[in-house]
């Protein structure tokens, strides 16, 4: 039952008198129920509590906050068809894509969990006391990561499970001991609330503190600008637009307090098409490519948005099969009606600017809220003299960029924004020709991709989502995989301080058994005394 | 020999008209050496030449650039007296100081080194292929962190060494892969120089690429504000002033791309002198803090400006002492006479505060440049209600705050700005019953410290030597110690990479015999196929 309700901490309060309501993209009709947008006293109310919670909860052991986050999964997955059918509703993604992006949900919990129990991301470092050194002696220095406190998370649209509510910022955040507060998307605030409850109950379940987690009804400009000038928000998570991003980021330069800002907002994930690779499979390149960029509606962060080329006989063939390819595929239906309006409006400015052919362009399924598919072609020269060519259309275009030369390449990757992924359609004989141009790619990049395509993000270990400005405000951090959950944490360094008092991370006997730097060495030992 | 220009990679160069001069705070002249300012021309080919270094120099290898940082520490101890007179001259340090400050600058060289060779600094992560998974294969995915590019570095006037041309930020910034740009701090113009000249011997004498190194002239709002926003600079290292610091955070909110800034500011290192602690030995600790707040004329980042004590017996003991004890220390020189005339500034401002008692103030001995002792007193209601009390008076002073209550105490604590460092002077009994102060101010601090003084900050693995805004503009980060490197890097993920092509740290082999994180577990052992 969804109650329209604002969940902070154990409370489901609704003070307010402002409302909104999700949309159905599909049927093209607002969905009936009505969500509450929080007053200015609930959003203090959440931060005052995240800020209390915050004394408790950076006490929890590694084990309990990972109990609470496998809760949290449980609790998801108890949910049903109810979460699958309304995050259908609000989304008009597929039933087959939201199980999918459930279980990846549910994984990316588990994978912090993992991360916790395993222990070692705390980057434990011991540099025991040295009483006899001469001139002096060294004092016992000791530091780990530790949690930043109430971290603000902004959901994406187009992830309404993965990343939103539960999703990687939520779980990383809170493996990493920070309570969290959700500006719940205004697309989907029914799957919000049927997640946000989910959450308060594992919370409940698992005995963690009242403020733990909230979620927030209201508009960005509103809320989630008080949220984000709020002295009690120590970072912010953030996946979705350039504009909304840096309206974000801008806002926190206001603050008294700089805060971390993690803003993953804009990417057109360039790709390398190497002369001997189209030589070689120019029509299995398109057909790829033909997949990568329609899929989902094009509405992935990791889109295939421009294509760069030589100016060969295999380009041309690779963009005619690619252009029938297309023309093949049809329009599907969008996020909201706003990024569908955002998009035809965004590729058709594209198709005006100085230089740009259109190779195809689908009809605009504006009422049907359906996005239908596009490709461009503009030449090295104009693309180098025009960075607005560089805007991303989010959506189901791509923009492909035919150069005369290699010096042409060379200089439209010179000119690059930073980017998300960027990726190489080579042959071996590509790879070594064109290595200059390669190593310049990866300088723009968070993730360089050899001969695949950029969608599908595998939430491990070794995965970086993330990358130079625009992509994200924060080119040291990733916000898919094991490695997300340092952004939410900061070194503290205990100088001789008694053993009983230590975090279980930096007691001698090394309780947690976890990997530690002792005197430089990576060891699982216990401190020799 | 002084030359007075500018260090512009392999070339000297001084095309400008306007100069500075170094000031000896002992004699009170100037001396005569002049240092012709950069202009604006050859700060954009210091900039322009770091941008070329870069591509050449990120792929040095950790051992090349391990010798190259060893090297850098060979030259400057070949420079022999003439360094050490010319710091003396120019800081009015002791020549005991400078020598182990020199000691310092060649020890931080030799870690980065040594931190090059162990070379997990990487953060190797590998999640090798899947191609049999279900429902999808897995990628190759493995990633590492990479150099940023150009790093800017604003040296530190109270540590012409250690702090400064070749001081920490320096050697960290070259161990990690980026070509350093020095703005020479105008206090130490000739040091500067020297060191500089080494550094850039050192480069060719390793066959460094022409750019990794250059040092220009110039005050902060001209050479310093290009630097700032210019497009080709990557990263940021300041150790400096409240005002400046900030100054160079808010341009770098103007520049269209963020850039990491690391500037650790302002700290007035909170004391908290626990009630059975100084019951047993109030003297002992006046004696120990009267050094520690005296020290280097209290010219220290992590000299301790405020003391929290309760109102009782001991208190007024300790404050008795401390006061007799500051009383007997003779004014010293400052490091030159601006930071002189501010130290004598902000220490009369802070004692018309209303509610603050003057307990000591040595002769302000201004045209001598030498900076008296000086010790306040203010209750915690007045700390309280005015932040104004916590900016600090960088020099020999301390504010002693006297709570009537533990609940003051409390509130004290929670009212204080971010610090470097939070001391704890305490018995077994008072941390036990100040469990929750400490807890508190632990959450405000970068290192905490059990019955020591915070001067003196030891550069090992386990240091951190940053903290919460207004201490530095980023939490996460330490400027001092083995850590400080990962500052200025970024993480690089490869996905189905060729093996050959893959840099060492990434190879299946493990050719570096590294630690890395295979499929999640820490391990030195090559991936197994």
């Amino acid at each position: 039952m969804i109650t329209g309700k604002n969940i902070i901490g154990f409370a489901d309060v609704a003070e307010g008198t402002d409302v909104l309501r999700a949309y159905n993209p599909v049927s093209n009709t607002a969905l009936p129920e009505t969500f509450t947008i929080a007053t200015a006293a609930e959003v203090n109310l959440a931060v005052d509590k995240a800020t209390a919670a915050f004394q408790v909860y950076r006490l929890s052991s590694p084990e309990e906050r990972a109990v609470f986050l496998e809760t949290i999964a449980a609790e998801i997955l108890g949910l049903g068809d109810v979460l699958l059918e309304r995050a259908v509703a609000e989304s008009g993604l597929p039933l087959g894509r939201i199980t999918g992006e459930r279980m990846r949900t549910v994984s990316q919990l588990k994978l912090f969990a993992s991360v916790l129990r395993e222990g070692s991301w705390v980057e434990a470092v011991i540099d025991p006391a040295q009483p006899d050194r001469t001139p002096l002696p060294r004092a016992d220095i000791r530091k780990m990561l530790v949690p930043l406190g109430p971290v603000l998370v902004f959901p994406a649209s187009n992830f309404p499970l993965a990343f939103s509510t539960a999703g990687g910022d939520t779980a990383s955040a809170l493996a990493a001991g920070n309570p969290v507060i959700v500006k719940a998307h205004e697309s989907h605030p029914g799957t919000n609330e049927l997640v946000a409850l989910a959450i308060q109950k594992a919370a409940k379940q698992c005995g963690m503190p009242d403020g733990v987690f909230s979620s927030l009804s209201g508009t960005g400009p509103a809320i989630g600008q008080q949220l984000v000038k709020h002295h009690g928000i120590k970072a912010i998570g953030f996946t979705g637009s350039f504009k909304v991003g840096t309206a974000i980021f801008d806002a926190v330069t206001q603050r008294p307090e700089p805060i971390p800002v993690y803003a993953e907002m804009s990417s057109i994930n360039p790709v390398l098409l190497l002369p001997a690779k189209l030589a070689a499979a120019a029509d299995s390149v398109a057909k790829q490519y033909a997949q990568s960029i329609t899929l989902g509606a094009g509405q992935f962060c990791t889109n295939p948005g421009l294509l760069i080329a030589l100016a060969d006989e295999a380009t041309t063939q690779f963009a005619t099969t690619l252009q029938q390819e297309l023309s093949a595929i049809p329009a599907i239906t969008m996020l909201n009606p706003g990024i569908c309006y955002h998009y035809y409006e965004n590729r058709e400015q594209l198709s005006r600017r100085k230089g740009v052919e259109t190779l195809y362009a689908g009809g605009a399924e504006r009422e049907a809220t359906k996005g239908s598919p596009a490709l461009y072609r503009v030449s090295a020269q104009h693309f180098i003299s025009n960075t607005e060519l560089q805007q991303e259309v989010f959506g189901p275009t791509s923009l492909l960029v035919v150069c005369n030369n290699e010096a042409e390449l060379q200089a439209v990757i010179a000119q690059l924004h930073g980017q998300l992924t960027g990726t190489i359609m080579a042959e071996d004989a590509d790879l070594t020709r064109f290595s200059g141009a390669i190593t310049a790619l990866s300088e723009k990049v968070g993730r360089i991709i050899l001969n695949n395509v950029p969608t599908g993000v595998e939430v491990c270990y070794a995965m970086q989502h993330g990358g130079p400005f625009p992509a994200t405000t924060d080119i040291r951090s990733t916000s898919v995989g094991a490695s997300a959950i340092v952004r939410f944490a900061r070194p503290l360094c205990y100088q001789d301080w008694p053993a009983h008092l230590l975090p279980a991370a930096l007691k001698d006997e090394n309780p947690l058994g976890i990997w530690r730097r002792i005197d430089g060495q990576l060891t699982k030992d216990a401190v020799r005394k």
